[in-house]
């Protein structure tokens, strides 16, 4: 079983360029500083392609952005959870907000990486969204509202009570599951409001990605969650 | 500009396991030992967690299954062309019948493919709708019948006429694509019959991949292209 | 407010011959006929272009097959919530198997449809599913395994555990919904059967719609509900 | 065989409110009663729940928005050709930019259509894929850059080169399909240009159904016609 060290950070490298090919495993090298130096959890979640060179290069936990609800066979141009696995992959994102699926995957997905052994984060839209995938069970699930993905204009800030009621509505079918924030997120006091409205972590795109000192930030995520 | 030798073999690897990991890179290093003995272009379509090591590995061309309309941004989960070709990608299949795309997608990918100078290989399931993406000006147009592939049933042998039909209606549109034939296509007269229908090479998948020797048949059918 | 009589039998017409266009209206009326005969609730769900023809033919409600998630605007080939109503559906289908949706548009379906004051039913795959569903808080839940969908091997015979495992887990998180049982029902006594096992109703297709005597069926339906 | 007299107006109805239900019928009686005034070919595009009062309550041909690539069978939530043609349609709209579709569809509804005697209106964004369609061999094409599409900026005369080299691109592989030409027509002054450009006339929304006098506009369409 992987054990998680609670709060955590996990990184989606999306398709930006500043996180493809080199880019990424230098990315993903600052996300190692920071957990070397402060000791919180720090995930990163590069695209396909570069999977399986950041997971050579660092050593913290590497997310594939999503997997297919398929077994071996012929499925030209899909997402093979073996494959992801083999190429180091921890776990996955399923179903973030610009990679939708069918309900019907989703439930197969989370099932599939259950039985590799492979970490779940299921993404969700809004409060109800959020109970409905907890009650399949994964390990994490990550809530963003897609209209402030990328805005800079923090969830946990902006809608608290999304945060909060996503929090009270998942915790009625699912005690265990791991919650994380996200959409918007890109100072350590939105990190901190996030922990404080019942969260365990956050997810984080461009606000780490796209900032002029990824390195800095993530430092101030993590210095945000000390306290 | 890319050159290519005439006729063409494209292993496609889909998501068998046979072909992942360190399979993947195996069976690549036997696509190369056929390049190397025979001269003939062989060309390779690992997943793409599996595209970086293949394309380190080897110096055949190595092809994406699949990459999407997209250009760099938010778009988690998504395949974009420039992390497939700094990963080492030569070009990418586009539209197999396991991973259809609309119209719109397709126009769009090769589009971006050429702007990159990534080779594209679309793939048709019939003549008319070969005719229709031959109208795009990819660089290679595969026909497939769908209710054909992984059968063993070579659709150059079972339904000639839909080779020379393909070939008939494309040249209407476009004289310089390059032909290949697909689905069923596993000994070396299946090769044969394929190019004698006027195509210029075969797109292949369990064929080799799920063979006891892929090596051997590689070898086959590229004897079969001396003939 | 709707006010439903337990239990319910819902027709699902999907797109046979035998139910389109005239024969749609026919099948409805025999419908109609079994409800003013029984007292039990039977509705239909006939094609979106025989839906408008059907509500004004019976007095028995009538159900769309789908709806999107979409409000009134530029949404070409879509199906919006309001021109089903206008035409006399009392509610609709959501997330057939043979429909799948996104989760976030299952959601949204379900919120626009308590705001039109239309029934959801929204359908299942397999117990977790069903549970996932059901905490978005539709009117109905319809457990239907794919596999046993127009066989005529009754789920409430051949695999009961699937459909007690969902009362259990679908109670757990929702003690209102109404739960329908579908796939391979087609005697009296594969209803009776989902009756004992929790549900409150079934959702039927080819059971009655390709049936010699579809009304005999639906009657024979009913029958088996007064035990 | 379905006659057609050039040059034509075809009105989509979307889903705006303006055009659901009474409204739609309405709308198209007043598109039947500029039919009458002035010999021109008009068409109305009603969606699918309003589609047969639409087409009992005039004589004008009535098309749906959009046909799903099945034939009769268990297809739950999908448009059926047989239904909307029982139910008065004499053609269909494919692939509009609003619903898109995948290319072996594409295919196959136009497939549908011919063996019925449906006629098919393929929508395509842009000049490649307006002749990648035309190679299938509908009865008509309308090409609509997405991007001009309800903006009232008609693509006739802000983009004529797009509406040039489609005529161009298609001539190539169809002389005979009819060209319409979409997207921001609201004036007469844009259905002679498009004519003008070489189109067979146009395929119009919002210009029309969010008018303040729907019939005014059409009017003017005609009279830009005569031109």
């Amino acid at each position: 079983m992987i054990e998680i060290c609670l709060p955590v950070i996990i990184v989606n490298f999306k398709t930006y360029l500043e996180s493809t090919g080199k880019n990424a495993v230098e990315l993903a090298k600052k996300a190692e500083k920071v957990n070397r130096e402060t000791g919180f959890y720090v995930g990163v979640a590069p695209q396909l392609a570069d999977l399986k060179a950041v997971a050579e290069a660092v050593e913290i936990p590497v997310f594939a952005q999503h997997v297919d609800a398929i077994k071996p066979g012929g499925h030209t141009g899909h997402v093979l959870a073996e494959a992801v696995q083999e190429a180091g992959a921890a776990g996955t994102l399923i179903n973030h907000s610009e990679r939708q699926l069918k309900l019907s995957d989703i439930d197969e997905i989370v099932r599939i990486t259950r039985q590799k052994g492979l970490m779940s984060i299921v993404c969700a839209n809004n409060p109800t969204i959020s109970a409905a995938v907890a009650s399949l069970k994964p390990d994490m699930v990550a809530i963003e509202p897609p209209e402030l993905i990328g805005t800079g204009i923090p969830v946990s800030k902006a809608q608290p009570q999304v945060v909060s009621g996503t929090v009270q509505l998942v915790r009625e079918v699912n005690e265990k599951v791991i919650l994380l924030c996200g959409a918007g997120i890109s100072r350590g006091e939105d990190v901190s409001a996030a922990l404080k409205l019942g969260t365990q972590g956050v997810l984080v795109a461009s606000g780490i990605v796209k900032a002029k000192d990824p390195y800095a930030i993530m430092r101030e995520f993590a210095e945000a969650m000390k306290m």
